[in-house]
């Protein structure tokens, strides 16, 4: 071991020796839900290194409190904010899906649906784009920013109004990042062959067949409308009322300086990226834990069988009741323990061997010797730490880009899907027995865990790592293509292939013209002779 | 400080824990020359971590010895050896460079001379394909080879031989590579867009005007002639001799698990990459050490003013007399000390201040305080020794990819080139008192160097770490995409853009048709009435 700590002395002394930039200043847009959970952690790394962050919360906000050990705040009121509660409506949004999968809605009503989605989301976006009015508008408080002084601004773009700031105080950027504006990261800012990329949004692998490709150019081509017409047109006004035509949204937007992507590839398939772009998937996953002694009592009578965890996130905690009723007669059925983290009605035929909880320390959970399965939505959080932790995965995808999640565990045989809107007590028992039973799906997520944990330097250190690096400085322009600022047709070179092929035909015809005149002397001088 | 350390700690505990691959068994397959250099120092290091390294050398290699204490080796004789000397061939090589740029060769010379180029260019590369054919003929040696149970095979595939010997041991590989068959290394692996990715061969930034990206199509188009006709070929032959028609040459290049890339954003220009792609650019690069008494003593000699070192790198120690009696009256006239590094003839009007040296400790030079510019060649070796220490280059680019490489430092503003067809005592010395007095040269390089040292781990361990994961994991495959395995058609989705194009027009020609037949039956029921 000596000889191993010898050779990588260097390592940490090309580290320690790095200009400080202990005391710089960042200030975080985050988003709300899960995606604040990420974002947390990564602050409070970045207060444990010795910097201050400001974090810009709305004054409504579900989870980001109002000020914590390891953070100061900006909170920013809204002039109206979203009216329905979260939770409602993402019951509201997950019923109406089973209603159509299960075939209980026509196509008008699908349609409906979908429209009705959509105008969500441009609501949404255009409530987050009120954030920089409010902002910029507020001088005093622009004033106060201007006057601390800050680094960087580290933010998550799904939201991205932080962006506008960020370009108004001229201050370099940080994206932490999986989705943006309306689809995953990597299409805005890497190149993405759809042949062999799934859209978000379309639950493929990177080996599409013929038609399954056609479905893919059809999600991209919808995605590209979404973005262009539902989401980006509320941030095109405000930059256009603030900056002018010169300055493009969208270049903003592709304008960050490092992307902290939350991706690792033994989750995502295989794809093009850039320089710029550090890969920071799982960068929340850490040893687990003791259990408390209830838990740890609980956990152990399960004996040799063990026991499966059950959680299907943050968002979504009242399944209907028709579905859990299925799952507690499937559990009740099975040797193994059962730890369920549900809020919503107990179902009736709960059996013995299933403890309901409102929370759970789920990386414990997942960590201890005596797990089995998880069965899970397919939110990334619980992906990552079932990967790290190496439990293969029963999914119960419901919403957004749980299905793709799921798929991608499935595409490795580390998981296996139900369909919510067919699932029953046999379908979803066989699952469970599969994942139980079958050696594979244990064995492929173990060679996943020891992939993702064979790392040079933990994904959160990394993070910390290009955070610092951009405050050191000044950003990180050397790793970033300007290739955004050209109009397509140069990108793409349709102007260049057009002027050769421009070239090619004049060329063609100057040589037939000569031909032909050549011929047409040649004619004329024969001509007399033969008269 | 005992702060970062603590945070750090688990960045060494993740790799300390990593699956040991001690006792490791590499097989190498190295390129000569500067490229031995390279893999040299890293065979060195995996050596250091106690694998056990064999390198296969052919009978007549010039920098390649039998045997080193960190290496055996395996010898093949080739059938016939390349006929000239090397340093003839590359003197030869550039006097007929510098007389065709100096306008003294016809467009038949030229093209002759370019013929000739593509003849050696394939000659070399029939030799080295003879390597594989030595191997495999020689059943002895490749049963013991087979006996070995090598784990991984690391080659440079500049001389890509070595991939069909992997493919044949089916062992994973790992590339070190900058240069791959006829260009750099990313054409083959990794989304090229040529309208702001300069091709290899062409000296051009990555903003190109109008022109540019048409005569850089133009050298992409010739590379991939080039690459298919000339180089390929030889390859293809053995392929298919050896494997039939299933196996692709190509697709082994492009199925390489790991390609450690030669490459750091510092120097080259940002552009898409891949998940198996890592980057060790200037992973040779070490503080400096103290000089020898004679030497200090010498740069000591030139005071306040400081010193020049020159170098024109390993293969072409020969300039034409012409151009060493310019360079040498320009040094004359300059206050500065001059350490040259030059094997011909000694130039008549040497100054005072110029010390010839057939051999010199070039990075020690370079990390010498007292260093003010360095004159270079613009071999990669060198540059990146420079950007390390950061030191600011008069470059004079004489072949291969030197023109490029100088290209990339004068378009960060870190070096000056001065092309050698043209050189005269005014121009150099001009050249040379620019980068001395204009201090931007020093900045902009001191700013390459601050942003290529502040790296999370040393390039050379980067490289070691990847090496032995690939051993660890017996490839990397979570890492490479298999869209090479595709067609070209579906690749580009040409084939799902048609079928979409083809589609439509069939439902335009549904929709005319049906308004026809609609317009036709109104017309032939109102006729009637009408008549």
């Amino acid at each position: 071991m000596g000889n191993i700590s010898a050779l990588f002395l260097p390592l940490l002394v090309v580290f320690l020796i790095s200009p400080s930039v202990h005391g710089g200043k960042i200030l975080v847009f985050p988003v709300e839900g899960s995606h604040w959970v990420n974002m947390n952690l990564l602050i409070q790394s970045l207060h444990a290194r010795g910097h201050e962050v400001t974090v810009v919360r709305t004054a409504t906000s579900w989870y980001i409190k109002e000020s914590e050990p390891h953070y100061r705040s900006i909170t920013v009121t809204l002039p109206e904010a979203i009216s329905i509660e979260e939770r409602d409506f993402f019951i509201m949004f997950l019923d109406k899906m089973l209603e159509i999968k299960r075939g209980g809605a026509s196509l008008m009503g699908f349609l409906n649906f979908y429209w009705e989605m959509l105008m969500s989301l441009s609501k949404i976006h255009q409530q987050a784009s009120l954030l920089a009015v409010e902002m910029f508008e507020n001088k005093t408080l622009m004033q106060r920013i201007r006057d601390t002084h800050f680094d960087v601004v580290l933010l998550d773009p799904g939201l991205p109004a932080g962006v506008l700031v960020a370009h108004e105080l001229k201050l370099p950027t940080v994206f932490n990042v999986r989705w943006i504006t309306s689809g995953e990261g990597h299409f805005v800012v890497a190149p993405s062959p759809i042949s062999y990329v799934p859209t978000s949004g379309y639950a493929a692998s990177d080996k599409m067949s013929f038609v399954e490709r056609i479905q893919n150019t059809f999600f991209y081509v919808l995605n590209m409308w979404i973005d262009r017409f539902v989401v980006c047109p509320h941030y095109d006004r405000l930059v256009d009322r603030y900056y002018g035509p010169d300055v493009d949204f969208y270049h903003l937007l592709q304008g960050a300086d490092m992307w902290l992507m939350r991706v690792d590839f033994v989750f995502e398939f295989p794809r093009p990226t850039m320089p710029n772009i550090a890969y920071i998937g799982g960068f929340q996953c850490k040893p687990s834990q003791p259990l408390s002694s209830e838990l740890e009592a609980f956990v152990q009578s399960s004996g040799e069988h063990g026991f499966i965890l059950m959680s299907l996130g943050t968002l979504v905690e009242g399944l209907p009741v028709e579905i859990t009723t299925e799952i507690a007669a499937a559990f009740a059925q099975i040797p193994q323990k059962v730890i369920w983290r549900h809020a919503g009605k107990r179902p009736s035929n709960l059996g013995n061997n299933t403890l309901l909880v409102k929370w759970m320390p789920q990386n414990d959970l997942l960590g201890h010797p005596k797990i089995r399965a998880f069965v899970a939505h397919g939110g990334t959080n619980g992906i990552y730490e079932a990967i790290y932790h190496g439990v293969p995965i029963v999914g119960i995808p419901l919403l957004f880009d749980q299905f793709e999640n799921i798929l991608r565990l499935e595409t490795r045989g580390a998981a296996t899907a139900v369909d919510a809107s067919k699932l029953n007590r046999q379908n979803f028992l066989e699952a469970v027995q599969e994942v139980l039973h079958n050696p594979t799906y244990r064995e492929n997520m173990k060679r996943l865990s020891e992939l993702h944990r064979d790392k040079a330097m933990h994904p959160l250190e990394t993070a910390v790592f290009w955070v610092e690096f951009v405050m050191r400085h000044k950003g990180a322009s050397h790793l970033r293509t300007d290739s955004y600022k050209m109009p397509w047709y140069a990108y793409y070179s349709v102007d260049v292939v057009c002027f050769l092929l421009a070239a090619l035909l004049l060329l063609t015809a100057i040589v037939v013209a000569s031909i032909r005149f050549l011929c047409f002397r040649l004619c004329r001088t024969r001509k007399p002779k033969q008269e």
